[in-house]
């Protein structure tokens, strides 16, 4: 008797923009392993009675190693019983989705994947404005700001980054982005370059801060604060008043 | 007196992947502007006696100008309706929802952005494969495959979707897709790389087809058939059996 595992995107963190597939099966799991404390109102979907279990990657704090995590679900799973795996954002958006798929797949369990609402698209909403646009900024790339030792990643294609025509978000990449702006700025891209520093986005404490490359990375070399943030940079529409 | 107009993200088309606030405004409008056919099932959120107002764009077919859709928009909102701007996907990306945004800035009509599933996010997930991997595939850019007048737009930034080490999700690119290879192969982009197509993606004729660039670019070559579309590339993880 093999369980199932559903893999489910979580959205940003406002329990309002989880899908009605989530919420289905938040309801009928036996077992929900999830990321970090921001999952509280969400795991309010769970049933009463479903084990509950915090694997702990938050930013900037300690967390258990993704091989743990993998054999954990994989343990669950192997008990017969109806698992989800929440992720925050969408799963398949530096969610290290793959290596949790892999450890499923050696341990023959079936799964299922449902998309989420990323963190990237919800951010753009949240300061009013499309990540696309139609004759300035027809790309748009997602990026992860650190590699596995927290710098930024070495095999980072620079040129696409200083695209000035492209709509870049990075992820987790406060601490870098100093560093990485100077990078960029070698490569041509303009210092006035609009940009949105959106923290905490789909919390009560989410902050969205606009400004340009250079006055973002300054805010950032002073104080890179405690919050999960995505920077947005490039051709960016204006957003509206109370983004 | 004036309304109020929620642009939202319907997804996919899958009308178990609309978001809880998804379903609270459609439930809540006086007035729903949608875009194509496939938003049946989710129109059956809307309330008894809201305005169903379908305004038409969908691939290959002709469509009423985009300005004609901006002015219906401000005119429901004018009547102090509360308004439902649905748009497939996340209407941040390749949604066109720049020009609908300033036409209400200008009319002095207040609005809000829920973002909804990107369609790039539910291919990805039916494959059953992440869209980013953290060690080969740590950008994913998402791009459109045509300009207004349906060729391949012609700032398009070539060595970025070269890049080998990139995941590249192409909308709206199934006529151009033969093109757009050739000038790929050009920059060194091999024609072995893995791609999938994805077809009606969250619909009842969904379809997931796995290759190469080459293989897909002959296939459409050949039959580029008359379902809505994405082409992923790039070091894509295995899927599922099932996928």
């Amino acid at each position: 008797m093999s369980g199932f595992v559903s893999f489910v995107g979580s959205g940003p963190g406002d329990p309002d923009l989880l899908t009605l597939k989530a919420v289905d099966r938040l309801g009928r799991a036996d077992a929900v392993l999830f990321d970090d404390l921001s999952s509280g109102p969400i795991l309010a979907h769970a049933r009463d009675g479903a084990d509950l279990v915090g694997v702990g990657k938050r930013a900037g704090r300690p967390s258990p190693k993704q091989h743990h995590v993998s054999r954990l679900l994989v343990d669950y799973a192997k008990t017969g019983q109806r698992v989800v795996r929440l992720k925050s954002g969408d799963g398949g958006l530096f969610g290290r989705l793959e290596e949790e798929l892999l450890a499923l797949r050696e341990a023959g369990i079936a799964y299922e994947i449902i998309p989420g609402i990323p963190s990237a698209c919800a951010a753009a909403a949240a300061a009013g404005i499309p990540l696309t646009r139609r004759l300035t900024a027809r790309r748009v790339q997602f990026v992860t700001g650190h590699d596995a030792e927290g710098g930024l990643p070495p095999d980072i294609d620079l040129d696409a980054l200083a695209d000035p025509s492209a709509c870049t978000v990075i992820y987790m990449g406060k601490r870098t982005f100093p560093a990485l702006l100077s990078a960029l700025r070698d490569r041509g891209l303009s210092g006035e370059t609009p940009a949105i520093l959106a923290e905490a986005v789909g919390t009560e404490e989410q902050q969205i801060t606009r400004g340009t490359v250079s006055g973002i990375a300054a805010q950032l070399a002073a104080d890179v604060g405690s919050k999960p943030a995505l920077i947005l940079y490039g051709p960016l529409a204006e957003g509206n008043a109370d983004g």
